[in-house]
């Protein structure tokens, strides 16, 4: 039998294909400090069990496809608090960010049809766009340069008849990257002109740091019937197990051509929707608790990194994870030797390789990614591994090489 | 900006869109009938909610792509007490049996390559098929032969070099058809010469009436290497709000492709897979019984049926549906009558309309599905309006006319 060629040429995922080299150093005793996943240490609140504890029906029946109007209304109204305007039918409720991220790849673009993305970007895009037969089309961006985008030409540059829509992570993942108000508008200029989607994957959106100015794609009213905001519970209210999501768009012919997919799928867990209703009612004080954590976390990471000789990174602004520059001939093979040869007191750090996180080929090959979800006093131990680990490696260079 | 033209090409589902029908309704004080969409009213077995309210980790988190090993063990089991030699390692969990289907399809089929399909067929296959571009050649089979498949060579003559695999249900959707050992082994054969996948989606393995002998398509050891099961807790346990499923095969290649799409969207929700752990212990008594249950409606319905002057149906012999030829000049216009127009003491029932669970076009145009999902009384009440209904409505023809 024939496997498809679009699902063979899938990379496996970089953020969980060197699991495997975890689970046989930890099985020799090993403890390992994981920076090499998304997966917040911080408590849930304890609202979404308390209301799914709370869940008395006798049959487990199926929910609606759009998703429970408790949760719609729930999410419209944080919307609206962040002034965006979406109403309950400007929703549907996903199976996580990313079920809302196939929904757009397959309801914009047609096989061969072309999506542009900032690179480095969050892996799992190679997966839905590959899996659909969507092309993506990066747009490379530089650690030196904070991983702003390059300018209007370079960007106008890449659109071809073919091309449906621009994708943008804001905060960024892998980067932490928080987009100015002028290269926002940068991209609506561009979406207009040449009649184009923008996905803005804002999954992280409060997570910003050094009181930056944050602006939602949706709070751009000339482009409000072009962009697709896809969004999750996942990061903001640590619940990246309940698996809800959303996608969110003005333009309601868009959305009923969504809604088509979604009701093939019939619908999102019942339960889950029931305890997401009630996360949406977290006080705003545990979000800002949250951000004050994480800063002081970055702020931990990027001293300890800036530190380290040989080492390239830009001062992440948002999300939790930072792309880091290493003087090693290949961040994989780096990663793999942490975790097969090397210790400080049994104890090593995990990370995720950069080539994944990049379409370009040959680019991020000396990068990884390291996400912040763990507490300062282990950032700062897994930060001595890396500065100890990278001093002993045999692959090492003399600096990380520019691209 | 433009749609896709995949998704644009997509019908809103038969078992959905006439839902609105049946608010406006319910908004006037009818009470209706709901035989349209596969909801049991079967009580889910307890164990599943206990079992999630005792869950107690702070942290919501993300699950592991194949899906927790508890759950994929216990599947294990339960399939190796169906004769099914499924390993743990053969085993990928999924959001429901929609999620399976999409992965065996994208991992089958590249654009333009086909997938032979019994009609008329559940309906979301063609969302499926659809939305990933992999075309559906129908294998038409008809009320008066029960369903059945037609001989070797009417199938074989739909095969072409782009065909990768036959998808199967079996109990049937919308039919109730079982597949006699003669059509499986037909249909095995077909594979072996073809090089075919079989996808086989028993979600109703457990829905078999009048003692009869089933086989599943898991029993044929010279196909195992192609034999794809697609299956879900939604039905064996009414536990369709659960949306837990997964996709098993013995072909350990074929599931390193899965494992890729399944990394592409990271986890199956946590909570729903401990809960669905819990149902995989039900005892075997309440199978039993729900079994019991639902032969006595499926006898009910059918003897009411039969009765029925002009209605042409095939007895069913599992699953939960009756696919039923009337005499009326549109199906979906009289579903739609009986809802806008029509009522026995402020009381009206509701079906699926047929057309959608076609993929030629123009069949299906009198024909309804029924889901037995209620119980007998109220079977009893809606088969009452229903007759009364099919003497009253002005489109009605003299007899169900033979395709």
């Amino acid at each position: 039998m024939k496997f498809s060629e679009r699902v063979r040429a899938l990379q496996s995922s970089p953020v969980r294909r060197l699991l495997p080299y975890a689970e046989e150093a930890r099985a020799k005793g090993k403890k390992i400090y994981p920076l090499n996943i998304g997966q917040p240490d911080i408590v849930t609140p304890p609202s979404f069990l308390e209301a799914i504890r709370g869940f008395s029906q006798d049959v487990i029946a199926y929910a609606t496809s759009q998703g429970n109007n408790d949760l719609r209304d729930a999410m419209s109204g944080y919307y609206k608090n962040f002034n965006i305007p979406f109403e309950r039918e400007d929703i549907i409720v996903t199976n996580g960010g990313s079920e809302a991220l196939m929904f757009a790849f397959m309801a914009m673009c047609d096989p061969g049809d072309e999506v542009l993305i900032p690179e480095p970007f969050y892996a799992n895009y190679n997966a839905f766009a590959g899996s659909v037969n969507v092309k993506v089309r990066p747009i490379t961006t530089k650690a030196e340069e904070g991983f702003h985008l390059p300018p209007r030409e370079e960007i106008e540059a890449l659109v071809t008849p073919k091309t449906r829509g621009v994708l943008v992570a804001n905060p960024g993942n892998p980067t932490g990257t928080i987009y100015t108000r002028d290269e926002m508008d940068m991209l609506a200029s561009l979406a207009l002109k040449h009649d184009l989607f923008i996905v803005a994957d804002e999954v992280y959106r409060e997570f910003v740091y050094d009181g930056l100015q944050y602006t939602s794609f949706g709070h751009l009213p000339e482009i409000a019937d072009r962009v697709i905001i896809v969004d999750s519970v996942s990061k903001r209210y640590s619940a990246c197990g309940a698996r809800i999501g959303c996608i969110a768009c003005r333009n309601r012919d868009f959305m009923a051509q969504v809604l088509k997919l979604a009701q093939g799928r019939l619908c999102v867990p019942t339960l889950e929707q029931v305890g997401a209703t009630a996360l949406y009612s977290t006080p705003k004080s545990y979000l800002e608790e949250v951000n004050k954590e994480y800063q002081s976390r970055r702020n931990t990471l990027y001293k300890a990194l800036k530190e380290m000789p040989g080492v390239v990174c830009a001062e992440p602004k948002g999300a939790f994870y930072v792309m880091v520059k290493l003087p090693v001939d290949d961040a994989e093979k780096f990663i793999i030797w942490m975790l097969q040869n090397f210790d400080v007191n049994g104890e090593t750090m995990m990370a995720s390789a950069g080539e994944g996180f990049y379409a370009t080929p040959g680019l991020g090959k000396q990068e990884f990614r390291l996400a912040y979800v763990l507490n300062n006093e282990d950032l700062l131990k897994a930060m001595n591994i890396l500065k100890v680990g990278l001093e002993a490696y045999p692959g090492r260079v003399e600096a990380a090489v520019a691209r």
